[in-house]
């Protein structure tokens, strides 16, 4: 923590939910939603989802505890305005006092947003992020929400926000307040065991984005003063809370997150990814992400034809991960000058030489994320998604439109640099 | 994360309060607690802690957002049954909606204990740790407290337990549940500039103590799964959530600890500190302490005539830092067979060299943590408080009380060790 200029900000303020995390964790469901005066809880889950064991194991456990459910399994992976206004509109009917999310973050960010709809209706243009929304505050405290987790992961069980494809401006973006926090998480690595291995590598390098981009933001100590105590943004910038988290993140990454691809029997592997998914959902719920993900709602909003193997949808689509990592080496050469001995430390955690000069960082991390990405049958960059040189412009808007992510960059993020990153993004290999 | 023998525990429960942490975060508390509806706090700090500008920040900030104070200036530096009852009587009588503590960690849980007994009126026992009490749980949810410690520290801004000296009792003990956490810790590094060196000394010593006792505690998955999901013991033991907390705070305090105590304009470090403090608790309040603190409520509860510099207190006392910290080294001998690499690695963060083996780690840990007490003026160990051969009879039946503590260690202790332990205890140097 350096000592700040005047006016710049001096404090940092963290937050994290309670969370349940190991094998069996999944049937204290119904006696927690009871705890907290749950009489009757809407349970928010996706087609593919609602037919796991996991999930039943879910349903007895709050059938068992006297809680009620109302459920609704229609969660569309890759959520929508649309698909959000449908799960708040049946939140609303079943007038439920709770909310329980199972599924990855399709499942919890639909059940977050049902949550501040159901309970504070209004335009739904009101609580989206602005430019595209109003942002105006959530006026008050939601239902408690349980968010369940069954992929590794997003993390959306730490965070307030609630990522949507907004498709009249054909681009994501998302919802952000504390009170949009589930209560309590519940991460049960039993959910990995039926994780076709393509989610487990767009969903880890989900994970790995989170901790890499909150690990190489900004420092809050270099953002302005908030105007009051209470304007305090969730994305604050780099932080040493949210660097604990997201170093730990990167380790296990390191170690597991290939292993977990390749085998779905490793349960070793795919419950460290689990975990680290947590960890690092802690550490970019406090700190923020940045010019990857701002890429990313981009190119998963532009989508053309693309549809991934592995994930259950009928609509063209790029995984939420996918989207995010194919930027990701562009932008690690692009921001290592600003941090050199970060991003250093992240190209060792994930299989540099620990001979590596912090001046060939950027490089390294780059080289780095691009084995990985070939070594789990990632694409090998935004052609591979179906992408050309005709869509940049295309591209550029959607990305520079993100500017509360832009803004938590390390360094100035414009037209111009955003056409470079795309244009480096084209292939790796 | 190791795989768990049936009916072991597989289910790990992290949770920390909302943190503020940064210079000039006191003056947030006033917007804080009218945020929470508070109308009227009673607010609790000690009789020097109260003659400080920094509390007198608070009282504006305060008073700025519109919030009524009824201040309690008497908190007892250690406090007892006693002075608990008498700020609960305080707290009734002023018919508070909020609690703001500012002072070490004997205000923060004076203020806890007040809002206990003012919330739910009961005889002292009742909610006391079994066996000197009936350990019942809290009733219902307590009044909003927000926590400001003024030393670098107690972590118990982090924590759902209040330690007292029970007089009737010649011993410590404390009160513990979930509910006792405060909503939110206000950390401002400013406090720690009027901080003797010697309470930096044994504040910092505690939080080392938290850390390290917290990391070599007995791993969770070797506990019996609770009877039910809302069972889970706040102390649950060593687990991987708990170990990067405190491994962080104990790299903090193995490059800090010496020069905040020897400076106080070392802004730096004794900023460190503090925020090591926090990290500590939240470690140790998701995995709780054992033999040293066990000990420790024996060594301060039958204290013959001590009486410290640096504290302003009238009265014989051992501070809960230099209480716990004398008997660390023999105990880190005793532990160490149990779990070698953790020691070695504690032992290296807090200065041994790093060819140690870990064969050798109990005596190398020994050995920095008495090299770090010499340097700071800490006593050489219980003979230097007072006690002799004599006593030993006595501190090891209060030790041996605090079975709560000693089942969170990673090996079997039963009055031959702890006869064993207080004697070695004796003298370091
Ligand atoms: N709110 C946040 O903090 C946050 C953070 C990151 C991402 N997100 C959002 O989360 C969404 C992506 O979530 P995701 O990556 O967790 O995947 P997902 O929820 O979109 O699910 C992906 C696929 O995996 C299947 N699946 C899920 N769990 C399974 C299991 N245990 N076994 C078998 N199949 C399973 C689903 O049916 C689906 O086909 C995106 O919309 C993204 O923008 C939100
Ligand atoms: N609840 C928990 O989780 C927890 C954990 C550890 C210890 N404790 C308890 O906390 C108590 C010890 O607390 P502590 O070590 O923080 O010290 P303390 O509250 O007893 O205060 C120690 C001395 O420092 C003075 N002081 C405090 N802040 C100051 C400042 N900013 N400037 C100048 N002087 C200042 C006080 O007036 C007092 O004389 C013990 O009762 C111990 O058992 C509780
Ligand atoms: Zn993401
Ligand atoms: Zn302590």
């Amino acid at each position: 923590m350096q000592p700040a200029p005047h006016d710049h900000e001096t404090i940092l303020e963290v937050e994290a939910p309670r969370v349940k995390f190991g094998r069996g964790a999944i049937a204290e469901v119904g006696a927690e939603a009871a705890a907290m005066g749950v009489r009757r809880a809407a349970l928010f889950t996706d087609p593919h989802v609602a037919r796991l064991e996991l999930t039943e194991r879910a349903r007895r456990s709050l059938r068992d505890a006297g809680v009620d459910v109302a459920e609704y399994d229609g969660v569309r992976i890759e959520p929508t305005d649309a698909s959000f206004r449908d799960a708040a509109a049946f939140a609303a009917d079943a007038k439920v006092d709770g909310y329980v999310s199972i599924g990855g973050g399709s499942a919890i960010d639909t059940a977050k947003a049902a949550n501040l709809y159901a309970t504070y209706p209004a335009p739904f243009e009101r609580y989206v992020n602005a430019p595209l929304g109003e942002g105006a505050p959530v006026p008050g405290p939601l239902r408690p929400h349980i968010a369940c987790p069954t992929t590794s992961g997003t993390g959306s069980e730490c965070t307030g926000i609630a990522i949507f494809d907004f498709t009249a401006h054909d681009v994501k973006t998302g919802i952000a307040s504390r009170r949009l926090r589930p209560v309590l998480g519940i991460v049960d690595p039993d959910a990995t065991r039926t994780l076709p291995s393509e989610v487990v590598a767009c969903s880890g390098f989900d994970v790995l984005a989170h901790a890499l981009e909150s690990y190489t933001a900004k420092p809050y100590t270099r953002r302005p003063r908030p105007a009051t105590p209470l304007a305090r943004p969730l994305s604050q910038g780099a932080n040493p809370y949210s660097d604990l988290a997201c170093v730990e993140a990167l380790r296990l990454l390191g170690v597991h997150l290939v292993r977990a691809v390749e085998d779905a029997h490793d349960d070793e592997a795919r419950e460290a990814v689990m975990y680290a998914a947590t960890l690092a959902g802690i550490g970019f719920g406090n700190a923020g992400v940045h010019v990857p993900h701002g890429m990313a709602y981009a190119v998963a909003g532009l989508v053309h034809d693309f549809v991934p193997a592995g994930y259950d949808a009928d609509h063209a689509m790029v995984p939420h991960g996918m989207s995010v990592i194919v930027s990701a080496p562009a932008v690690a050469r692009f921001t290592a000058p600003t941090a050199p001995d970060h991003h250093r430390r992240v190209a060792v955690l994930l299989g540099a030489s620990t001979s590596l000069h912090a001046n060939d960082a950027g490089d390294a991390l780059a080289d780095a994320l691009a084995g990985l990405m070939r070594a789990t049958r990632m694409p090998s960059g935004l052609r591979a998604l179906g992408y050309g040189d005709d869509d940049v412009p295309a591209l550029v808007d959607g990305a520079f439109a993100q500017q509360r992510l832009l803004a938590n960059a390390p360094r100035a993020v414009g037209r111009e640099e955003l056409t470079a990153l795309f244009t480096a993004a084209a292939a790796y290999w």
